[in-house]
């Protein structure tokens, strides 16, 4: 009775309890549905209604599409409270729609509001489709929009595709520490936490554990560990930056992916799980939710044409070169930077702007980074006399860096002498005690889970990717 | 060539580089392997050496499974570093085993030593099984250890199959945010943070965020936002409670799975779903990870019964008394309790005991407790003269609570009246405002993710089911 896709996933049918014959379905069930439904049952919001002489048109959603579900009902069905916004439970026939643009409607027997909705202060408006700084001001409606709504169903579908990806791969999941007292060496500012009644009382406070503990900016040290058990590992969850910027590209409270993997041969094992993790997670959410995702790419950034640029992205190697070969390509840009390129230095915003462009507006992977511009953990390439190390970033279009990844130094003679010239051998001394216990070549990456979301919806604010932006930045909304 | 199992989710195997004809396979792979391979390659941690005259025998683990990859090799591929704990690539034939115990070994032909092991200083020694409380003692090198390997696969099996289970039924997932100025009413001692910068220089300070900020205790706020636009959602994250406690049931960060539904008819709606979470995934986790589970329930809490007694409880429905049931339960019980039960008190961890044996050990929900007793945001039952509102505890022995839910107050006149009597009607405005606006009957539960793994695995301290203790109660390790 029900097509493949209406029962796709979810469990069998709702009976309603107080119609025994009438199946609850949701909105993105019943439009999937194939076949004439005698008695069904539909719950959700009312997005539009638009009453004529002789019927009365309804349009319901669910939250569970973007596509509403069309109500006809006889006009005497209406009442006062049956507004846009109102909560709405309708039962009745479920048929094929005479319109093209819709698979099936519902011919309403019963509507009952279940919530009504004050639509004088109610701040959305039925058909008007509100810029993104607007709904932006009211947190907890502006999932009633369609944007938001078609944001955070891609985030969650985005989210279940990351994991798939590395359950599928053979991946371990580890939950690293959000509290912790590693900063990862200059990831970046720290946010320290407290008690908050010891935070309130005492001038001369003891810490809470005894030691300044931190919110974790990276959780690679702690997979590191674990990759000295696991040969692949991974952690997707919050991590922080108590950076005073308020830049549309970062974020006090962002998600990250992190993978590591041990017995790799090449800097390239990285790349090419980073190249494959993107391209898996991108499919997923292009084929799990194309017409979430085509409202960005057409009313959101439509200038970008991201649909047809992702598409080619899909298809095609991801472009590496290294950072050598970058300085040279920027020396002789005809383009003058702001920051001069050269080598030793870091590759600024614009350099990297200039690459992407130059490599055809696609991913870029750049390598080999001079060995004094990165941390300690990065693997010497042992070359000379431009000394590097095995480190790489992937650089994407309107984003700059997506992806930084690098093999760790896993020799212990290497990685005591430079821990002892930048005095962190104390510090350390459980890092270098790894390197002692059977140590194996291994290497990871992060990639920042917002900056993913905003490349390949083409959203040019951050805060528009995350479900709650108050305590996104050091500023309040 | 390969069996179903070998192949099973993960990707096309992978040709060694160096040697073009073998295949790289993980522990796990060639394990469940049904036919002789010519030639593979294998990578891990050597977990034991036995020479005999003729014959040498390795134990190869990679972490894809708690099983060891039986090496027979020739007495003179040993060298001084293929130690305990060392990291060696082996390459050879895969066969058919003439042991019982094991399906496939490999017969080697090349052993490489990639990472050798100081073994007088490795803190853990082959074929001791060391004390939980013993490994505890080195955070970074404690996933080499069998029990915390398997707790690690288990927690990640785990971890997906919530993912699943909320996916499979339509639930989109939110990140609800870990920053907030949110304290979700008194559930519990808050963490505040500040830029570590500031706590350092600053006696007179100003906000990072201008305002107080804290760590979550609870995202179901932010989850009831959610189910204004989506009839189903849910988060699964890192949650905290700055409590002062070093018992074995408490943490400073532990995770929470959290989901709210909207549109339900009665409390049973929510109870369903604890219910399904449960046995779904619990039967996920014995079914993926049996020889992992089995480690548990013969080792670590062998006197617990813990598999009979699960079995039983994913075969039966759960047992549901009302909290005036419970109370005169416990008042009719011989035994004397420390507090004495009486209708309107909380019930404490004794009388959640002897409630869950008089049941039979099998978990038992609690439903509609004291109004009085509950936060304003707990649905009211309008009834008399002991009133009571929509609230449920899910009780498991051995534990006490594992879930906590409820129905949340939808209707705005009874949410004003309550908050005005408790003077919060300023700081809920918005959450008043969601009543205003297609406010639906909805309700939602929490289950605490770490309880829940105690539970399955009859694990005593809670500090041994999450990968990194130290930062997990007010006192280090």
């Amino acid at each position: 009775m029900l097509g493949a896709r209406a029962q796709g996933g979810w469990r069998a049918l709702r009976r309603c309890s107080s119609l025994p014959r009438a199946v609850r379905l949701r909105v993105r069930e019943a439009l999937g549905t194939r076949e004439a439904v005698d008695a069904v049952r539909v719950q959700g919001w009312v997005r539009s209604v638009r009453s004529q002489k002789e019927v009365l048109f309804l349009h319901i959603n669910d939250g569970s599409s973007l596509e509403h579900l069309q109500v006809v009902a006889n006009p005497n069905l209406e009442n006062r409270d049956l507004t846009f916004g109102s909560a709405v439970e309708v039962q009745g026939k479920l048929v094929k729609s005479p319109h093209r643009k819709q698979n099936m409607e519902l011919q309403a027997e019963t509507i009952r509001v279940v919530g009504p909705c004050d639509i004088w202060s109610f701040p959305l408006k039925m058909k008007e489709r509100h810029p993104l700084e607007y709904v932006r001001q009211f947190p907890h409606l502006r999932c009633r929009n369609n944007t938001l709504g078609s944001l955070l169903r891609i985030r969650s579908e985005a989210t279940a595709a990351i994991h798939s990806f590395f359950q599928d791969n053979g991946y371990v999941h580890i939950h690293t520490p959000i509290i912790t007292s590693n900063d990862c060496e200059g990831a970046g500012e720290l946010f320290q936490i407290e008690a908050s009644s010891e935070v309130r009382e005492s001038a001369e406070k003891t810490h809470f554990f005894n030691v300044p503990a931190f919110l974790t900016v990276s959780g690679q040290l702690h997979l590191e560990v674990m990759a000295g058990a696991f040969t692949h590992v991974f952690t997707f969850g919050p991590t922080f930056r108590a950076e005073n910027s308020q830049s549309r590209r970062h974020l006090a409270e962002f998600y990250m992916v992190e993978a590591e993997l041990s017995f790799t041969e090449s800097l390239q094992d990285i790349m090419q799980v980073m190249e494959d993790l993107f391209k898996t997670v991108t499919s997923t959410v292009l084929s799990k939710c194309p017409h979430d995702v085509e409202l960005f790419h057409k009313y959101v950034a439509p200038a970008q044409k991201t649909k047809d640029r992702l598409e080619q992205i899909l298809k095609n190697k991801f472009v590496t070169i290294s950072y050598s070969e970058a300085v040279e390509i920027l020396k002789q840009a005809s383009q003058t930077f702001t920051f001069k390129p050269e080598w030793g230095r870091d590759l600024q915003t614009e350099h990297e702007k200039y690459l992407v462009k130059h490599c055809g507006e696609v991913p870029v992977f750049v390598i080999n980074y001079p060995y004094d511009l990165k941390p300690f953990y990065m693997r010497d390439n042992e070359d000379g006399p431009q000394h590097t190390v095995a480190a790489v970033d992937l650089l994407v279009p309107g984003i700059g860096e997506l992806c930084g990844g690098s093999l760790r130094e896993e020799r212990l003679p290497f990685l005591e002498s430079r821990l002892q010239r930048l005095g962190l051998t104390d510090t350390y001394q459980w890092y270098l005690d790894l390197r002692k216990f059977g140590s194996v070549p291994h290497g990871g990456f992060g990639m920042g889970f917002e900056r993913y979301l905003q490349y390949i919806l083409g959203v040019d604010n951050i805060k528009d990717v995350i479900p709650f932006p108050r305590f996104s930045h050091s500023c309040l909304l």
